[in-house]
């Protein structure tokens, strides 16, 4: 399969902890200055800020507010933890409504030791929980499924299937799935996975990143596109065949780029999105 | 599902890489010496040996030879280094039957950048190639599925499910699968697959370890039973109930215990051994 081409950055966006130096106010500046299409704001670049007024200098930079990140985490031992992960879900959909993000990324969540299955129900039951006032501001909450190596502590739902399953559970039209590269390369039974959530309507978002040889760390050493081994294009083939038209977002952890020149950083990640991705 | 109780050491196999800083000399009397009951034996402690003596002298020792570790890494970008590998596999064919070791493990391979998809059909190919030698020497081939975070640069089977479709294709009774928990534990589909491993007569090996939470390196910080996340008697009592009664290996990869006194470590093995496993 062949992606649609990349004849501009109309199609980027970039997650705000990509360019971690920087502040909201100099990322969306920066971002704007090139021409990116759009933003995915981490709840961390809100904080001490007018929700609605950054929500309102992006505008103003012809910048789309693709989606927050991130709710999630809903799993825990007891009922008050996961009471208390509920209130922060509920608080991120006021901070989506406020920014006037459509879509809230979800990390749903694991804990050490507690069966996968129990950590599964906790996770639909939260979802389920916050639904109402997802309903009320029409914002998307779009589960991603985490690679299996964040099995342990981060979450529980770690392949498309585990996700359509959730999805297929709760059968809401504002839950779906944010599918992200990283993730989900290596599952000999991704395309079917993602035509299938294409067909039901839930593929609410799309990331891409790289994934390094050797790979140094578990968390912070992604590569930037075209460093590591994944197909992206060939992926971003099958979102597309499975009609997702939205942003190709760029979600990087990376202590090496985090130590480079965030400008110099931001000029590879156009390169890179044009020819990589 | 609960797992048949361990009464003492005489299912339990020791992989020589969990004991490094031993020789293959030290490794079998002293595992001898505190009655582990089986051996399984990674190729390069074999080297400069004899390798028909040092499998009598394990004999002598009352250690049951469970496994030749490893053969594999199949995939390759030339045909010429897919035939060297064919050849290194078929040495290991050669080493297992001078050891009377009835299984060689297979670690399958992958590489950067090369579609899974192709990668797999060049492990299978491999296989292939190398089963009239299996036959003459009987020896069963064990494919070990891998986790998805070594699906880059080590094999591109990272799930039962993709083993058992592997072993589906190749239908032959020396070409079954090596269970890892440490690979497998995170998988959905987990029960049904082994059950599927069981009813076709291919599960031959069962290895375990643990999970660790953090995990600070992604080949080398793997935990002693018990010390992380995975649910072990619980798996074991699934490849139990799918026919499995062979050893429980341990296979444990870690920087952190290869630092410490081995013979501290094997009664550390043997206490967990006992009671998380």
């Amino acid at each position: 399969m062949t992606p649609n081409p990349l004849t501009g950055l109309s199609r980027l966006c970039i997650h705000t902890i990509t360019t971690k130096p920087w502040s909201i106010e100099e990322a969306m500046d920066k971002y704007a200055q090139i021409g990116v299409g759009g933003i995915t704001v981490w709840r961390q670049w809100l904080d001490g800020h007018n929700i609605s007024i950054v929500g309102d200098q992006i505008r103003e930079r012809n910048l789309e507010i693709v989606s927050l990140c991130r709710g999630g985490f809903f799993p825990a031992p007891s009922p008050a933890e996961r009471k208390t992960a509920i209130e922060d879900n509920r608080l991120a959909i006021h901070e989506a409504a406020q920014l006037g993000a459509p879509t809230i990324v979800l990390v749903c969540g694991a804990v050490p030791g507690q069966p996968l299955e129990e950590s599964r129900k906790q996770i639909a039951d939260g979802i389920e929980a916050v639904l109402p006032l997802a309903e009320e501001h029409d914002i998307q909450l779009a589960i991603e499924p985490l690679h299996p190596m964040y099995a342990d502590d981060r979450s529980a739902i770690n392949s498309m299937a585990s996700a359509n399953a959730v999805c297929d559970h709760i059968d809401h039209p504002l839950v779906g799935i944010a599918a992200d590269v990283y993730h989900i390369w290596w599952d000999p039974d991704l395309e079917a996975q993602i035509t299938e959530a294409g067909e039901k309507d839930r593929l609410f978002a799309f990331h891409i990143c790289d994934w390094m040889t050797p790979t140094t760390d578990l968390l912070n050493d992604r590569g930037l596109m075209g460093e590591g081994c994944i197909d992206i294009p060939g992926i971003r083939a099958m979102v597309e065949a499975a009609g997702f038209d939205g942003y190709n977002e760029v979600e990087i952890f990376s202590d090496r780029w985090w130590k480079s020149d965030p400008d110099e950083f931001l000029l590879a990640i156009r390169e890179a999105y044009l020819t990589h991705s």
